[in-house]
């Protein structure tokens, strides 16, 4: 499992790039991905922000997010944190990773957009590395578009 | 020494998550911790925001806080970068590694909280590497809790 | 290619630090660095922000800051993220990697100053790793140092 880190970088890049179909190819068949905000996860409320329980579904939630927009107006830049190694044995790990969205906008002013961090099960497929889970606890919450990208 | 990023990406969480006592399991028994403000240390000042030269006093400093601070009124996120290796041999490294701790209030706006770098020794004791010193040389200073809180 | 972290860490550190020429020294002597912003890029503009295409450019740059700037009046903190490998074989490494610096005033307020990302070509030279190209990528464009500051 020597790669994480190429991962959580490729991770962060394909979405503040606007590579969203690269970013679906990072995961899993058999994926499972959610955004909860910390407050309910802290409060054991089972609210979701998003939910595909399937690659597919992540398809068709890029593909209509494509039809609805057109045009970035801002720039999102990912600066991921290290990972810490939950469980791990030679065909998968279990990692925790904090993470800050940094975003710029038309102005050319930056500032922070969201922090929060990634909860992930990867695992070696065909030798490459998915991602099988990747629950992400958002921090920040009075972001609309949250609730319309992925992050 | 592989999994200095596994216990970098502790340290940070443990203390985002309020998990304090955790936080100090994480340091030597002979551990010696510091917070100094990067303006002293250049301008080769003695002054300390805090001390603890020995783990019992980090378990004191940190049950006098559980004593006084029943809520947690904010989220804290710490993104750690990647660490400079100053020495290293089998069963210790010298490390210096920048971080940023975000902070999300109430309402939900996450904004910069600290800047800094952590200036480390870790050793292996009994095959788990552990934190001997940590010098957190804070850029930050006019932050009131950073006197109270680890960081 | 083990201590790409030590080599990314470093990097951030002496710009921070305003150690500039233990800067320069981490570059190979025919290197290239430039800074360009993020829309010239995306626009396929081939306006550069800042370009030394060989290391003794990037000394006389350095010495030609340090004439006329005597006075830092705030710390830079330079927070990277986990690099995204490209290409890889024995001696050289091209990767990505995601960065923000964090500014702190002469009150001791921070803010995020600079995100963006390297985009670097990292060559084995007897036995040591330099940097032979770096082009940094910056989303922020309103920052009048920007120009005069290495990042």
């Amino acid at each position: 499992m020597n790669h994480w880190y190429s991962l959580m970088a490729e991770y962060g890049m394909a979405l503040d790039e606007d590579r969203l179909e690269d970013w679906v190819e990072l995961f899993d068949e058999q994926c499972d991905y959610r955004v909860v905000t910390r407050e309910n996860v802290e409060q054991g409320l089972p609210n979701v922000l998003m939910w595909c329980d399937n690659k597919n579904m992540l398809r068709d939630r890029v593909e209509s997010y494509r039809e609805v927009n057109e045009y970035n107006l801002h720039y999102d830049r990912h600066v991921i944190g290290p990972p810490k190694i939950l469980q791990q044995d030679g065909v998968s790990a279990r990692i925790e990773a904090n993470y800050v969205v940094l975003q710029t906008d038309q102005g050319g002013n930056s500032k922070v957009f969201s922090t929060g961090a990634y909860h992930a099960l990867l695992v070696l497929d065909d030798g490459r590395m998915r991602i099988r889970d990747n629950v992400v606890v958002v921090d920040t919450f009075c972001v609309q578009t949250l609730i319309a990208t992925p992050i």
